[in-house]
């Protein structure tokens, strides 16, 4: 089966999928992205990744390039296309093409790509749920990072830091020493007092939609939580710690810079979010 | 005549160029560019222009696509293919083709592309020469600005605020309440002593190849200049100022956040700045 990808309004074999090289993503990082899981051929939800995208265009003052139940719909025929069952949609919105100038163009229209891509299934058995490492590193990105942009290249370069160190994830410490997130996930802590702990939303962080599902299932399950900043110290003396984003769902910390969180396991607390989590994404239904 | 652009290895038409959507420029503004301006006939400051390539390639560990001989051959083939007397050669490099992921791909090849354009033949009589407004907004960049990044964003945003304001340029300023650089280039001004000041060269500011220039001249010409940090009030209180970049030259500012910069004319230090610039361009030649 050809794989096939979305470009301004055409599917096309993957191999043959092109943007203009004025394309002013690809100049200038003037674009947003999502990233959408797929579970059992259903979104995972859709309606805060479209919610979030719509703050990063119109933070950014970038026309949605057609409406938003055309993109649903396009969405649902790229996974048909595709036939995927377990995947990830991933899409970018740039401000379109037109003659290089740093301020915004008259008159372009937003490009719109989009990928899907195959996953395994979901495995939520105890072999599959493994814990992971993370390092620090000072966080060096822009003051938006609440915008979803395409302007990554730190996240890059922190991600890379991670993998050199035989790492999973970076976590970022902002000037004032607390942590912000990690380069493609949110920090989530969990102290001493069994209260669960991550970086309120801001212009510091991206606000994941993993997160804010988290903290949902938090508050409907009863589990005392608060959204704060957080130092390094106070992440080591942690009794738990994971990391949530689209494609890590929510994975279990189990070291941070080569030290033990807690006793070293995956945190009894932590398992529980991933249960209360996976039921979730079990739960979604494909309604537009 | 068809305007030709270089993409990967192939001459194209420039509406036929381009790239595949998992090009990292795309999705993660992963590479760097370089402008050059093109006075008639012979690239300006050639050199100064691929060693700062260079600086930007080895700290993101991005591979030259090619050697830097062969990448030469390729601007002057460009320069010919479309005929130009005076104008810009633009490039960018990224990582190149990989399945999106954020940390470094193994074993991809990096991308190149480049476009030349036109530019009316240098005029600097009375009439072309005006001073031009810039305004003050806060530096939102990220820390590694002496990286010549396609991750413009935060620049792409200042432009257009400026452009709002009916400004030429934005100048950035950082948490200690310094100027940084505008968002397309460098800051200078006057004092009243008749020195002339310019941010040092560090992480926080891109160290322009005018910028070098300018001070390469001013040595030369025996003209005082201090490289140090500067602040709005201080620039406010210049007798002179003006911005360096390769598409603006030296360009008068004669008014900052609506005050007028001394008398509100154009600098005499400026215009004599301007003066060195234009015959330093004019002696440039083509060899390799």
């Amino acid at each position: 089966m050809t794989r096939i990808a979305y470009v301004n309004g055409r599917y096309v074999p993957h191999g043959q999928a092109a943007v203009h090289i004025e394309d002013r993503g690809y100049q200038f990082a003037d674009g947003v992205y999502e990233v959408i899981a797929i579970h059992q051929g259903n979104m995972v939800d859709e309606k805060g990744h479209l919610d979030r995208l719509d703050h990063s265009l119109g933070e950014l003052q970038i026309a949605w390039p057609m409406s938003r139940q055309s993109l649903q719909v396009v969405m649902r025929e790229m996974i048909l296309r595709n036939r995927i069952t377990n995947g990830m949609i991933y899409f970018q919105i740039s401000r379109g093409v037109a003659t290089r100038n740093h301020a915004f163009p008259d008159d372009t229209e937003s490009a719109l790509v989009m990928t899907v891509r195959h996953s395994p299934p979901l495995d939520q058995t105890a072999a599959a749920v493994t814990g992971v490492n993370v390092i620090t590193i000072p966080d060096i990105r822009w003051a938006r990072r609440d915008i979803k942009s395409i302007s990554l290249l730190p996240n890059v370069l922190g991600k890379q830091q991670a993998s050199e160190a035989g790492a999973y994830e970076a976590w970022m410490i902002d000037g004032d020493g607390n942590i912000t997130e990690g380069t493609s996930s949110n920090a989530w802590i969990v102290n001493k007092d069994g209260d669960l702990i991550t970086r309120d939303a801001s212009h510091a962080i991206l606000n994941g939609i993993t997160r804010l599902a988290v903290l949902d299932l938090a508050r409907a399950e009863g589990v005392t939580f608060v959204e704060r900043p957080f130092d390094v110290a106070e992440a080591k003396d942690a009794r738990e710690a994971f990391v949530t984003s689209t494609t890590s769902l929510v994975k279990p910390v189990v070291r941070i810079d080569g030290d033990p969180v807690g006793n070293g396991g995956i945190g009894m607390l932590t398992a529980k979010i991933l249960s209360f989590y996976t039921d979730h994404m079990k739960a979604q239904g494909s309604a537009v």
